[in-house]
């Protein structure tokens, strides 16, 4: 399959970096294709902005979903969104390779969702969820933090990680109709002994290499709601 | 008191820009100081790198958060990045102005947090929480987004808004202490009439008036969790 794996991190030896590397070889010597967004070494810009747009439907006033669609249709959107909007296009799988910031991606990855998830092919309308524009393809979250494993959970002092990574899984990545695999998770990494880095990077290998054995993610179905997007029954308790 | 409003929306005629406008109005009536980081309008670099450090502890390696504190305590972090630590050093309470992008802050806003809410001064080691660096000021997030209000809630086709709210209102501004005030949200907008935009304001100014009269969200105690952040009692159920 083709993988795309973009990958944010501000020091190029990091254990991203690592995770990165790794994830190439081991995918590679699978015989799958890969290509690597490398956001920092790109400089890829993550602020959605008029600039994004040669061309514009309204130009009084902006409203960037509507942009995204008009700009995608006459083929005028700024040549860094189309490059990444051809690897997206081109991917089976996309991996999103990042150290965890504030509980979420790093800006300069939170803007390359921003300006490349494009309204009109990516999702629109009720072309969301399971009938979102990149259904069919898969997805996959890898990430380090600082946190420790027993901080996360039911009573732990951050709460639970499912839900704070429900906006990305959900509500970026399930919401463009993508197939979500586990994530892997590297906890406490910037503080742990090298030996245990070495342990994290042959668990990323075995999660690489047996990504087909892992249950997907399960979201809502728009089966279940009407065309208004209300839901055709009533949880049974709210 | 002193109110920074951080604003961040790429077009200055938007819904998001009234509400702003607004807020400064009726703050500024109210007999508070009210300043603004309009962050389209700055130029603000929401990407964290290398570039923000005049000296580093360590130049052959970069952790982020650790080359943070060194800079702030050796007085050589970048001079925007001072900038806005200076607001924050000066006000009570800080509101976040923006649109919803993808169940979260546009990339630009979460790059003010990733490059300005500083390890060390911030947070640090177990000053997170209600033992942030931060404690004493109040924050509250003031969005519009894109969906209905039936779109959330339990069994809803998004879920439940304050579990995606999680990461931004527990995960970074309860982390640094501050105390979070509940949110002003306007629902639909690029798709309400202008009548129906009107209504929010009218909603959003008695929000402004009423402020004191809101009860803060509630966020764990450090107090519950022992110096390696494992909880002291165990939940209930698992």
């Amino acid at each position: 399959m083709n993988v795309l794996i973009v990958h944010a991190h501000n020091e190029p030896q990091s254990f991203n970096a690592s995770m990165l590397n790794l994830a190439v070889d081991v995918l590679s010597g699978q015989g799958h294709e890969v290509v690597v967004s490398d956001l920092y070494a790109m400089k890829f810009n993550p602020v959605a902005s008029a600039d994004d747009f040669g061309q514009r439907a309204n130009s009084e006033h902006l409203v960037y979903a509507l942009e995204q669609r008009n700009g995608y249709n006459t083929g005028t959107l700024a040549p860094d969104i189309l490059a990444e909007l051809d690897k997206i296009k081109w991917a089976d799988l996309i991996i999103l390779n990042f150290p965890i910031y504030w509980f979420s991606m790093p800006a300069i990855m939170k803007g390359w969702i921003d300006r490349v998830f494009i309204s009109g092919f990516c999702y629109g309308g009720v072309r969301i969820y399971d009938r979102g524009g990149l259904k069919g393809k898969k997805a996959m979250l890898a990430f380090s933090l600082g946190g420790q494993d027993h901080m996360f959970g039911p009573g732990a002092v951050h709460g639970d990680l499912q839900t704070l990574l429900q906006p990305i899984q959900r509500g970026v990545l399930g919401y463009v109709g993508l197939t979500v695999l586990p994530p892997f998770v590297a906890f406490h990494v910037p503080y742990i002994s090298e030996e245990a880095r070495h342990q994290y990077l042959e668990q990323y290998r075995q999660h690489l290499l047996t990504l087909d054995e892992r249950p997907s993610l399960e979201f809502p179905s728009l089966d279940d709601y009407d065309e208004l997007l209300h839901p055709k029954v009533l949880p049974a308790c709210v």
